[in-house]
């Protein structure tokens, strides 16, 4: 078996991208941490860290990073099931990071009081867009992710979370400038500029085809907030898919405005969690349905 | 010269990741976008463009598409010198797209203004840690960036904006949990949970040097997002560095405290452009200037 104090070094130097803060995060001397990683890698007979600025993974050294938080989760499900959980001074050191993927507007409106109400996790956000989450548990980079792909992973469980809903909005000022009437017709929407999250975000396309019949629009800016992305509708440089959740108040007090009123698009959204720690990831499964049902709607 | 319909299909498949969705973008065919960067890459004699998904740029797709840029900067002056900018029905079309590098946090308090104010300009944002922002700018990947770092990269002018005030925050049930006698000792923070915004986020350990006289920190959630951030904090997942504007409603109605109050950690930023389109981007450079003054403080 491998040294688990080996283990814990390698995961340490990936996740704080030096054997610099490695070390402080171990509270050990950095020749310590650079000793473990040798072992390991003598032991496994290949490089596992890319000396760079920040350190990287190999593919081996990707692989044996997932090996730590997996045995990470597991001791604790055994310390929990034999009452040894929460007993020393210096419990924190014994939590086990959990390194998912979550789409940027997951964040932003249910996703952290998922994690709130789990004790004794640390988290590892890797965010990406919902369209391309699932890809990072594909390749073994994540443990869980929030995708809005219903295909289980090879390996993997899926469970569906519910929708957010997507509001087509801009300020009244960019309404009016560039939809003067009031109505918002193609030919316009090919020059009002558009805001784009990043290259992966095909909302305000898929939503100008499903309201306007045209997979067209304007100019772009790229901004890749989702509070960026609200802050810049209301100062009135795009039009934008934003989550109902991040601006009902704007839209209350007419900061904002729906392109087409009555017209949301709807993301179904899936919990995937691989299967080798599902079940010690169970509190954290109930606690991210729970969250979400708070918020999200009902997949139609 | 390269032709200007060439180098747009060339930014337009970079920006957008795909052929498909660049020919969306500027309304032509796909194949007419196939074309336009084959004879471009005919012309220049070497790939630009990485067939992946999503597209990337080669060494020499990335310098054209730097120069494609420049070049809508440097026409859109021209048109405003010349009295010919806004008279086109679709004026959309020529306005420029500027890549720039931005510090999460300037973006979530400050930056947005700084972009509203600005007319006929299009915003590609790639968001860095204010220690490596400046990078970008280095490598040409960007135009102009928001950094830390006082030192002009080569061939760009810097000045200085402000300092960006920080507070170490945690939520009240989090002190008291943690740090129990309402007095904060190095060995506790060793223990409480952090939040550390990814691996090139130096604030937490920076402000525990100078505050408690200690490097170390607690075991670290990782949360590469701004809001999200003092989300985690008011929820009790651990303390963390937070952007005064971002929290001052929160240390108001007492869902935050300082762990320390009267220690805040200040972060000078500068503005830094490329000097060969620094003429074209002065009422930028105005904005950004007016904006960061109306939330940072003056450079101590």
């Amino acid at each position: 078996m491998f040294d688990p104090a080996q283990l814990s070094a390698l995961a340490a130097v990936l996740r704080s991208g030096s054997f610099e803060r490695a070390a402080q995060m171990l509270h050990v001397t950095q020749s310590a941490i650079s000793q473990r990683v040798r072992q390991l890698e003598e032991q496994v007979g290949t490089p596992l860290i890319i000396r760079s600025q920040p350190c990287r993974a190999t593919e081996a050294g990707e692989r044996l990073f997932r090996h730590a938080e997996e045995l990470q989760l597991l001791e604790q499900g055994v310390r929990r099931d034999l009452g040894l959980a929460g007993q020393s001074e210096n419990e924190t050191q014994t939590w086990p990071t959990l390194r998912l993927a979550v789409n940027a507007d997951s964040l932003a409106t249910w996703f952290v009081p998922a994690m709130a109400a789990v004790e004794g996790v640390l988290f590892d956000l890797v965010i990406d867009d919902q369209d391309h989450s699932a890809e990072w548990l594909q390749r073994g980079e994540v443990r869980a992710a929030i995708s809005g792909s219903p295909r289980a992973v090879q390996g993997c469980d899926c469970r569906p979370l519910g929708a957010l809903r997507y509001l087509a909005t801009a300020s009244p000022a960019y309404i009016e400038r560039w939809f003067g009437d009031g109505k918002v017709a193609p030919a316009e929407v090919r020059v009002a500029p558009v805001i784009t999250f990043n290259a992966k975000d095909r909302l305000q396309t898929r939503w100008a085809e499903m309201a306007l019949g045209t997979t067209v629009t304007g100019p772009s800016h790229w901004l890749p907030s989702s509070h960026a992305f609200v802050d810049a509708a209301i100062a009135g440089l795009g039009w934008g898919m934003n989550p109902e959740p991040l601006v009902s108040h704007a839209l209350a007090d007419g900061r904002l405005c729906e392109l087409v009123p009555g017209q949301p698009l709807d993301v179904p959204l899936y919990w995937h969690v691989s299967r080798s720690i599902s079940a010690a990831l169970k509190p954290l499964t109930a606690s991210v349905i729970r969250a979400a049902s708070a918020v999200l709607r009902p997949i139609g």
